[in-house]
């Protein structure tokens, strides 16, 4: 019984850099682990959801665990919220939050508070549910709920609402808070603008004189005065993997939007101490668990976060090293998994460009080993080598039909 | 602030001919520029429609400006008039038009009345704009204009037409000129069908006896005594290039119809004294005014006709001057722009194959050179060569997003 482990490394593939000679950091990394994987299996490129487009973390996710982003992606809020462990029902709506700063004029100072403690988040965030509990808006139920450092989730629930409303979070340190507007014409994006500009306000009333923001400016820290809302989303509407592949899935990652993509994915999430999703994340432990869950599930991802903080940073000295820490993990794999029945695939989810620090549309390389697979000439696994692969350039989507039937679980087109 | 110039070969890939020694005129030619760009850059192939299709002009424009062909392209009469500075509405309905010459059965045997002078098609078009002022036809305003030598254009408005009809041009020597018919069941169409033969017969009228053709005739010329009538369309419900990209584009094109494609995606078109679109065409004043656009705009088209006219003369030798001319005008923009912050891109908008003088389905080479692409191991810019590059085989409507992505102006799908 053949069983498969994704490696997923967040934003591993980057460009050139000049202070690497024109080398990626990927390039640039000791990797014997990731090389070895590449030179004994399969590699190629894949264009995540199409060339030149930059995904984000969410629609890579569905893209590579095979879902037409396209087609189901229904917004950032409500697979962040059910990854933070909020319950969405497939008519409930999420945004995405921000604890953030603001001055008297409503401008933003910071869009995460100063990054805000957990500690004090949650107090602020009782304060919120207090006084929605005192005086319930009238539309709608609303849950709200802090989940670490500045980010929140706000959960609203009611027959008469809609997505179809613009953000609140103006994105840029400057600018003043946006006004949510209506994005059609209906009554209800109507109600529901009106509901989230009340709730702004509302929230911006409880925060500013709440004692803990009182305490902050005192120690001289930015006060957690104002909520941005953003990234409004519901369930998208996609069938579990195990009924699509007949397979058995798990997930090991860190990342509450992750964690929600692949809960809605219909995988089970495996709790793994020291996963982090920092810098200082454990990825041995990660993969001990991986291994380990072999045992109950034949397809496990192994999500990390770390080299994806790296290029937001623009370190890519730092990139390097969390990248050799993904070579770490993948040399314990290839050390303590059954190669004769496990195929091996290690990806990223997107290129992140440690020039411009963001999400970046170029394809990322893919490595495939296993007992069977064609393998090729490529003896390193990189951008530009990988380029040059056995499986070519592919989609996103193509990812999972390969593995599935890489595990003898494909079903046949046609007789 | 990255910028980008894309330069077009019409035609200019081939097919590998015997008398080249089994090489392709790309291959053959005297090039180092190319090769240079695609030394420095990343090459790959683009299929502009789809593997095997064999594009036109104008549906390979679309393409390569990232449009959905099969979901926008109506037809290519709009654009070739749009493109010769004839206003089209949404509503409007045109044809190109050929000059020909008939003989008495309407036997066609010039479909382009041997090349009629432009003068003497502008008198024979004023002659029938006159018959049309003098008894004008009920169904539909009608405009008739002459173009550049045999080419005209004839537009059609009123609220009761439709653009399925079919083509008065037989295509082929020797055959009579067709009956427009209805291809649809729909009353309009039958209309339309019989507007246009009502009009075939009148202008035939007009020209059979007109003092230009008795002229042409005792000078031994081709008489233009009748219009062929093709490629109806109407204009294609597009995006702007600007809301689609937010990019300031601009064109530099000598031919009608790509003038015409690119007016419709929302681009200037920057007029270039000695640019005529005919083997005589002043490369470098294109590339001087292309390296000037870059100042107001951010994405220049520069294209070349020439290549392609060389391919539909079965002159393979012509053919590879024209594109030592395209290499000349790579060389002055190698030299000119500041290749720190420009992105170089060339390409074809389809292959011509020098052997049956027609567009053909190969797909044609690319090359994209620019300071953060991921560099490939090609030292050639050639179709087989290329084939082998770091960019894989990608569709027509990838490139657009690809050079959006390396100006840093894509949009993120997802969060």
């Amino acid at each position: 019984m053949m069983k498969a482990i994704l490696v997923i490394a967040d934003g591993m593939a980057d460009v050139p850099l000049k202070e690497l000679n024109n080398r990626t950091p990927l390039e640039a990394a000791g990797k014997p682990f990731l090389n070895r994987m590449a030179e004994a299996g399969i590699c190629g490129m894949i264009d995540i959801i199409s060339p030149g487009v930059p995904p984000g973390s969410d629609t890579a996710h569905l893209a590579l665990l095979g879902y037409d982003v396209m087609e189901v992606y229904s917004g950032r809020g409500a697979l962040e919220a059910i990854g933070s462990e909020i319950d969405i029902l497939p008519n409930d709506m999420a945004f995405r939050c921000n604890f953030a700063t603001v001055d008297k004029d409503s401008k933003v100072i910071d869009r995460r508070a100063g990054r805000i403690e957990n500690e004090d988040a949650a107090k602020l965030a009782s304060a919120i549910q207090e006084s929605l509990r005192m005086d319930p808006p009238e539309v709608a139920d609303v849950l709200f709920k802090s989940t670490v450092q500045h980010r929140a989730i706000l959960r609203l629930s009611g027959p008469n609402l809609s997505t179809m409303v613009s953000d609140t979070d103006p994105h840029h340190v400057g600018s003043r808070v946006f006004e949510a507007l209506p994005l059609d014409s209906s009554p209800e994006a109507r109600e529901t603008a009106k509901l989230i500009n009340d709730l702004s306000l509302r929230f911006h009333e409880v925060l500013k004189c709440h004692p803990v923001n009182t305490e902050r400016e005192k120690k001289g820290l930015l006060a957690a005065n104002i909520l941005l809302f953003r990234g409004v989303g519901q369930l998208p509407e996609i069938d579990p993997l195990t009924l699509l592949y007949d397979i058995r899935p798990a997930t090991i990652a860190a990342v509450p939007l992750v964690k929600g993509v692949c809960k809605v994915a219909g995988m089970h999430l495996i709790a793994v101490p020291g996963a982090t999703g920092t810098y200082e994340t454990d990825v041995i432990a990660k993969a001990k668990a991986a291994t380990q869950a072999l045992q109950s599930y034949d397809f496990v991802l192994v999500h990390v976060k770390a080299t994806d903080l790296a290029s937001h940073d623009a370190n890519f000295q730092r990139k390097i090293e969390m990248i050799e820490k993904v070579d770490a993990l993948i040399g314990y794999l290839m050390e303590n998994v059954n190669l004769e029945v496990t195929i091996l695939a290690v990806t990223a989810d997107h290129t992140t460009s440690s020039i411009t620090k963001d999400h970046s549309g170029e394809p990322v390389p893919i490595a495939i080993l296993g007992p069977n697979v064609r393998t090729d000439d490529i003896k390193e696994f990189g951008e530009r080598a990988c380029a040059k692969g056995g499986l070519g350039r592919i989609k996103g989507t193509d990812l999972m039909p390969i593995l599935v039937n890489l595990l003898g679980k494909a079903s046949k087109a046609g007789s």
